[in-house]
C-alpha cells in the first residue's frame, strides 16, 4: 500500500528544484505517493522535464503518473515574511493548500522546506492539535557521539512553557524516539543546570515530578553537554532554551571549523590543510545537519508536519518524504493520545 | 605600587600545586603579591620547595619574602559538596579566610578555581552585592571567530531572573568588556530567539525596553549563533539560558573533537591522522577554554573575585592572578554604581 505524501513544492531556497528531485527520488524508493503543491503549469512544465530525463538516464518510474501528482497553489510564503500576516492574508498559499490535504485525509503527511513560523502557525491553524496537548513542538533530531541520535523538544514552537506543557513534550518526544527512530526504551531527561531534582528554575523544579510520573524512561536532570554525549534519547525543554541551545551549537560549531582550518593549514601546507580541514568538517556538518534526519518534526499536531531546513537539497526533501511516512505508518499521535489520556 | 592578591591555595583538583607554580609566576610578571589562603605548614614547606627550584633553575624571584604569603585556613570546601551547607559548616575554609581579607580591605582581589556554587554563595555572603545590584552574576569570556573575545552573563549565578536584573547585567557586562578587556564601545545584546524587538519570552521582551535606555551601545536582540560569530562584545541572558548555552558549547566541541579524529584518521594515515586532530583540537579549546581569559568574574560584588576552571593549571591560575588585579585597576566596580545610580 502507497502512503500519500504532500510536499510544499515552493519551500526551499531554490524550490522547485530540490523539490522535484527528491520526490520523484522518494517514488523509486519508497512506498509513497508525493503530491506537488505550488503553481501548476510550471511545476507540470518542470515536472516533465525531469521526468523525460529520468527515462532517458535511468530506469523510467514504474506508474509515474499514479506516483506524482501535482495540486495547484497560486501563493507562496516568503522566507522572510512574518508568520502571522502571511497565514492570514495568503489563503491560497502551497502551506494551507497542502496542509488541507491533510486534514481532509487526502494525505498521511505534509513536509516543507519553507519558512518555519509560517509553516508552525498553518499548520497550526489547519491541523489543530492533539487531544490532550496544549501547545504542539518544535523537534530537532542531534548527532551524538554513540550510536544513538538524541530529540530535543521544544526548539522553538512555544517560549514560557508550564510545567504541563514539558509532561506533553516527554510523552511526545519518547513515542517518537521508539516509533521512528527505532530506540528502544528511550531515556528521557529534562534539560537543566544540574543534576539534582532540586536543582534549576521554577519551571523545571515544577516539571520535573510530572515526568517522574509519566509512563516513560526518565532519568532526572540533563545539562547541556548531554544533548550530544548519548547519555540519553530525549531531551525535554522550554522552547526558547531549546531555541538558544540549537543556535548555540550551530554558532560553536561554525567557529571550530574555522578555528580548524587555521590550524591544519598552519600544521601542513596550506593546500593539504584546507582540503583535510574541509573533509573532517563536513563529516562533522553531515552529522549535525538536521536535514539527514529528515528535518524537524512538528508533534503534537493531528496530523504529520515535518519543517525542512531552507538550504535542502534533493536530499534533504527525500528524507523529509521518508520520515513523514515512517511517522504516519508508526502511529506516533495515536500513541500521544492513549498516552496522554492515561497519565 | 603592588597590587594585593588572595589566592585559594586549595582549590583546583590538583592543587596546591597549579597555585603556588602560578603564584610563583605571577609575583615575577605582574605588579602583584599574592597571599595562599590554606594549611599553612603544608604551603610553607611545598613552597619553600619551588622556591629553592626556581634559585637553581631561573633567577630568583626579587624579594621574594615581600611577595608571596602565606595565611592559615584549616577548612577546605570539596568539588562535590554542596555549597549551601558547606558555607554554613566550614567557617575556616581557604575561600571564606580569603573572601575576608577583600572586605578588610587587606587585598583587592580573591581568585579561586574551588567549587563554583560555594565560591558565588561565600563571595556573595561575605563581600555583599555593590550599591544597585540585586544580583551579581557569573561571568564567562568566549572565543568569537573576530579579535573580540565575547562577554556571556549570567551563566549560573541567579535563575528565573526579572528584567531588572538583565538590566544590571548589561551594566556591568559592558563596564568589564570596556575597562578589562579594552574593547572600545563594547557592542551589547540581548540574548533572544529572533531579532525584532517583539520576538522572545515575557522576560526579553521586558528587559528589552530597559536595555534599550542604557546609556550603552545596545544593538538589540542577539541569537545563540552572535556569541561566537564577533557580532557582538556582551550578551545577556538570564542564567539558566547562559548556563544551557555554556554546557551545549562544551558538548558540541567535544562531539566535534571526535567527528574530527575520526574524519582525519580516515582520511590520511592513522598516526598523521591523530597527530593533526590533536593540533587542530588543541588550537580550538585553547581558544574556547576560558581559564586562558583568567577565569569567569563574577560581577557585582563589592570586591573582586575571580572563579577558574577546576582543572586549572599554572597558566589558568596565572590568568587569574592577572586578570582579578586588572580587574581591581580598572575601577569596574566604581563605574557599576555610578552607572546604576544615574540609570
Amino acid at each position: 500500500m502507497l502512503i500519500d505524501i504532500v510536499l510544499d513544492a515552493v519551500g526551499s531556497d531554490k524550490a522547485p528544484e530540490p523539490e522535484i528531485r527528491g520526490a520523484i527520488r522518494a517514488c523509486r524508493n519508497l512506498p509513497v505517493r508525493v503530491h506537488l503543491v505550488g503553481p501548476e503549469a510550471e511545476l507540470r512544465d518542470l515536472l516533465d522535464e525531469h521526468l523525460e530525463h529520468e527515462h532517458l538516464e535511468n530506469q523510467p518510474l514504474d506508474n509515474e503518473d499514479q506516483r506524482i501528482f501535482i495540486v495547484n497553489a497560486t501563493e507562496r510564503i516568503g522566507m522572510d515574511e512574518k508568520a502571522a500576516s502571511a497565514v492570514r492574508s495568503k489563503k491560497d498559499s502551497s502551506m494551507r493548500v497542502g496542509l488541507k490535504m491533510v486534514r481532509e485525509g487526502k494525505a498521511a503527511g505534509f513536509v516543507t522546506a519553507g519558512n518555519t513560523g509560517a509553516a508552525m502557525a498553518t499548520a497550526k491553524m489547519v491541523l489543530g492539535a492533539l487531544a490532550g496537548v496544549d501547545r504542539p513542538a518544535l523537534t530537532t533530531i542531534m548527532p551524538t557521539s554513540k550510536a544513538n541520535p538524541c530529540v530535543l523538544l521544544d526548539v522553538g514552537a512555544n517560549v514560557d512553557c508550564k510545567a504541563t506543557n514539558l509532561e506533553q513534550f516527554a510523552v511526545m518526544g519518547e513515542i517518537y524516539s521508539r516509533s521512528v527512530l527505532k530506540i528502544e526504551n528511550p531515556r528521557v531527561g529534562l534539560l537543566d543546570i544540574g543534576e539534582e531534582e532540586s536543582k534549576g528554575n521554577d519551571l523545571t523544579r515544577e516539571a520535573f515530578p510530572l515526568l517522574k510520573a509519566l509512563p516513560i524512561n526518565f532519568i532526572g536532570n540533563v545539562e547541556g553537554r548531554d544533548i550530544f554525549n548519548g547519555h540519553c534519547d530525549v531531551v525535554i525543554c522550554d522552547g526558547f532554551i531549546g531555541n538558544v541551545a540549537l543556535k548555540t551549537t550551530e554558532g560553536a560549531s561554525r567557529l571550530m571549523r574555522d578555528l580548524l582550518r587555521e590550524a591544519l593549514t598552519s600544521t601542513v601546507t596550506a593546500k593539504v590543510g584546507a582540503l583535510l580541514s574541509r573533509q573532517a568538517f563536513n563529516a562533522f556538518r553531515r552529522k549535525l545537519d538536521y536535514t539527514e534526519y529528515g528535518g524537524a518534526p512538528l508533534l503534537g499536531l493531528r496530523g504529520v508536519c515535518i519543517i525542512g531546513h531552507g538550504s535542502s537539497n534533493d536530499n534533504a526533501i527525500y528524507n523529509g518524504i521518508r520520515v513523514a511516512a515512517e511517522f504516519a505508518q508508526a502511529k506516533v499521535n495515536s500513541g500521544i493520545e492513549a498516552t496522554l489520556r492515561a497519565s
